[in-house]
């Protein structure tokens, strides 16, 4: 067969993976339904499903030759990953740290999809660039950072940390036969993100010094303070303390304004872990309870989380753009004609990618479109209910509160008159799960079990948590009268 | 104010985030027009525009207080972000490696995003768990590894390959005191994103031997085995060979099956970096080219490449799953809850990532709904497809080429009468790129200065092939006459 002939036979295959204007819309028009149904029943379906098939049936449709049509497949989505385990959207979610799902994100990343910005660099896409720079741009004015700040949409808290952690290595010029000799300070409350971050930096080997804590989880400065002068009597080199914006674990702040005292004195890289809390900094309760942001090296925020967003947009701000360049940016002969325009900061020049998802209209979309009023009482909004929840769960019989919450994450337990409230919490969380309307999760502090509230979903409104209150009165009734 | 009122009042506010079902209706319209209006017109609009604005106008509409109407935010988008610069979406995008853009992606994604599936853990969302490891398995299989090999969707070819160089790094044991004396064996040719990871992954300080190429740009052998048995010699540790399975440059693919010979002599891990070439062994062209890909230990793809996704989903895989566990997993007291449920590997024990888009959504649902034969054929196509361009551009006076195309990259360059051919084929580009038709790109081969041509995005067919013919000789005769 000639080449040319040989060309048209595939074009005419290959040709079925573009569907014209009609097919496109019979296909859009199935999935508005399914996502119809689902948003409009999202406040009566449960937040947490058990199933003994746990989506097993998604094996028996395994990649093959053959198309299968969208209706099968809606369904097969619909039974094994919707109507199985947790339903993160929904406002029922008060475990972990909960997620969102603005409505508008999902139409940002339709378009992004449809659209397919290269938003990695500015010479082939400069205006998506831009967009994500000036998100940037907006969280750098919030927490104060300067001018001379950069950042990156990363995908998540735990990409944010890598590259909030690598910067600090590559600013303190660190070479890999010393590693074992420099030293990190943190406490045990610090997300295992962190450690993983640490770990894929290579710097396993190097000194980690948990910093113990006060009665609320936040790190004691004074102790801070002399670990890190031990540590350089002894020849080693402090270098980074991690601290947290909201542990995961009890939602705890550290005391970060006074931590930046010492890493002043010290000459040490200060990283915040603001994952979770970080955004908080939006509404006044939160501006209270979260200081000197400000005077940080660098630090990490979710959109996914306090900016109530889908799953997939984390964010590290480093104050000085200068050290986060030198540390990811690399030259390439194939780039050689991107490299004549310089007007914007790049994101492949700030991040370990290159080409990844156009992250930015996904936030962009939703803060234009509803503008910030309402993240901002949101914010303030899942504060207040927790402090409700802590007040009100002490007022059911038999139930004892951990620290008060800083944010959003509240600890408590149920004593038992008799028997051991690690085994009764735990059958007690058991039931609730088995319950599904709410879904809560558990922690360990020191030996003891704990039952864990966090309120962020933007569906979390009181309505959920009194739900959570009554479910949590009537399942540890159950459990006293049947033990 | 009480609380309960401070609640309400502050609820009332935070509900504008959640638009009802009206509201929902008439956002999407507004959006679907404009998507279909964009995908109407692929065909017709120009694959690269020049503006001198740059989509500086974002900055005009900074993110505040008040909300702003939808048709608003898509014109700022339309203006400032799909009126400038490259069009990925484009068949008419012959650059760098080209993108994708799917239909059935963005759909894919919009569910994912309304659904918000928390699909880095099994105990939560077992069944999003199981699509991406059916995903993973799907292609351990097409490349030949055993059962026990895992893998992770990542957010591109980076993550994915720092993910694999993190791996054979601890798979090693390689203790920083150390590292200066591991050595890692690659080409000239092999994409930055590598040579990123190895720093970020705290390599830097490591041996780096850049093994002679033949003249297709292929790892020569020979060499290889050379520079590591003098490596032995003067007792250092060969460590780590990275290959590639289609360069960016120019398309080549290394021989692996001859590679991975020296590799299980010497005891060494090899990594593929495939994130361009890889799934080209879903077709018969392909997989007549890369060959040994089950002997490597490590291999990269990106679905947002070579399965025409759009950008955000690239994959590794690595033979030994207890490997690529071991260097990413980490235990914590809030997570103690998922600890029971192992049927299934979770994302989170083998990525960095932990809360993460759910991306297997965007590639299940187009393999799914057209089946694998118009991906296999629009890969084969695309392999022809430059197979011709390299017999036709030869037709056109003045052309030259570079090497016979491995895959489907094609340099090549206008060798004019007098006067220098970097200077001249630079001129032919920015002529090129002014008209916008097509968009192509150029390297530094040696110290010459050649153009490329790229074939991967599914909307390419002859068709376009055959304008960008005809942009050259016009452009070229253009330049001719006028010097």
């Amino acid at each position: 067969m000639r080449i040319e002939e040989k060309i048209k036979v595939l074009e005419r295959v290959a040709l079925q993976l573009e569907p014209d204007q009609i097919q496109r819309s019979e296909l859009r028009d199935q999935v508005i339904d399914y996502t119809e149904e689902f948003l409009e029943n999202i406040n009566e379906n449960k937040a947490f499903i058990q199933t003994d098939h746990k989506g097993k049936a998604i094996y028996d449709h395994p990649i093959s030759e053959e198309p299968q049509p969208l209706n099968e497949l809606i369904n097969i989505f619909k039974e094994n990953v919707e109507k199985t385990g947790l339903n993160p959207a929904s406002g029922g979610h008060l475990a972990y740290i909960p997620g969102g799902g603005l409505y508008p994100s999902s139409l940002g990343d339709y378009i992004a999809d449809i659209t397919n910005r290269y938003a990695g660099v500015f010479y082939p896409s400069p205006g998506a660039v831009r967009m994500e720079n000036m998100l940037i741009n907006w969280m750098r004015d919030e927490i104060g950072y300067p001018d001379t700040a950069a950042g990156n949409l990363t995908s998540g808290g735990s990409i944010a940390n890598l590259i909030g952690i690598v910067t600090a290595r590559d600013a303190f010029n660190l070479q890999s036969k010393n590693f074992h000799k420099v030293v990190i300070y943190l406490t045990e409350q610090v997300h295992h993100s962190v450690m993983k971050s640490i770990r894929i930096a290579g710097l396993y080997n190097a000194q980690i010094r948990h910093v113990p804590m006060d009665d609320h989880f936040r790190m004691d400065v004074d102790h801070l303070e002399e670990l890190i002068k031990t540590d350089k009597e002894h020849g080693l080199q402090p270098w980074l303390i991690i601290a947290s914006a909201g542990t995961t674990d009890t939602g705890a702040v550290d005391p970060i304004d006074k931590i930046a005292d010492i890493k002043d004195e010290h000459n040490l890289w200060l990283h915040v872990d603001g994952a979770y809390g970080g955004f908080f900094i939006l509404c006044d309760e939160g501006k209270k309870i979260i200081k000197g942001l400000d005077r940080t090296d660098s630090i990490v925020m979710d959109p996914h989380k306090g900016l109530f967003l889908p799953y997939g947009t984390g964010i590290v701000l480093i104050k000085d753009r200068k050290l986060l360049f030198q540390s990811h940016y690399y030259k390439a002969n194939y780039l050689q004609d991107a490299e004549k325009f310089d007007e914007e900061l790049s994101p492949a020049d700030l991040s370990p990618e290159l080409t990844k998802h156009y992250r930015g209209l996904r936030m962009w979309l939703p803060l234009k479109l509803f503008g910030l009023k309402p993240f901002r009482a949101g914010l303030e909004e899942k504060i207040w209910l927790a402090r409700y929840f802590y007040e009100e769960i002490q007022k059911i019989e038999g139930f004892e509160v951990g620290s008060y919450p800083d944010l959003s994450v509240v600890t408590y337990r149920f004593m038992p008159k008799d028997g051991k409230p690690n085994e009764f919490n735990q059958k007690l969380l058991d039931l609730i799960l088995e319950d599904g309307r709410v879904f809560l999760s558990s922690t360990m502090i020191g030996d003891k079990f704990y039952l864990r509230l966090a309120v962020l979903c933007f569906r979390s409104h009181k309505e959920i948590v009194d739900l959570a209150l009554e479910v949590l009165k009537e399942k540890s009734k159950i459990l006293v009268e049947r033990d």
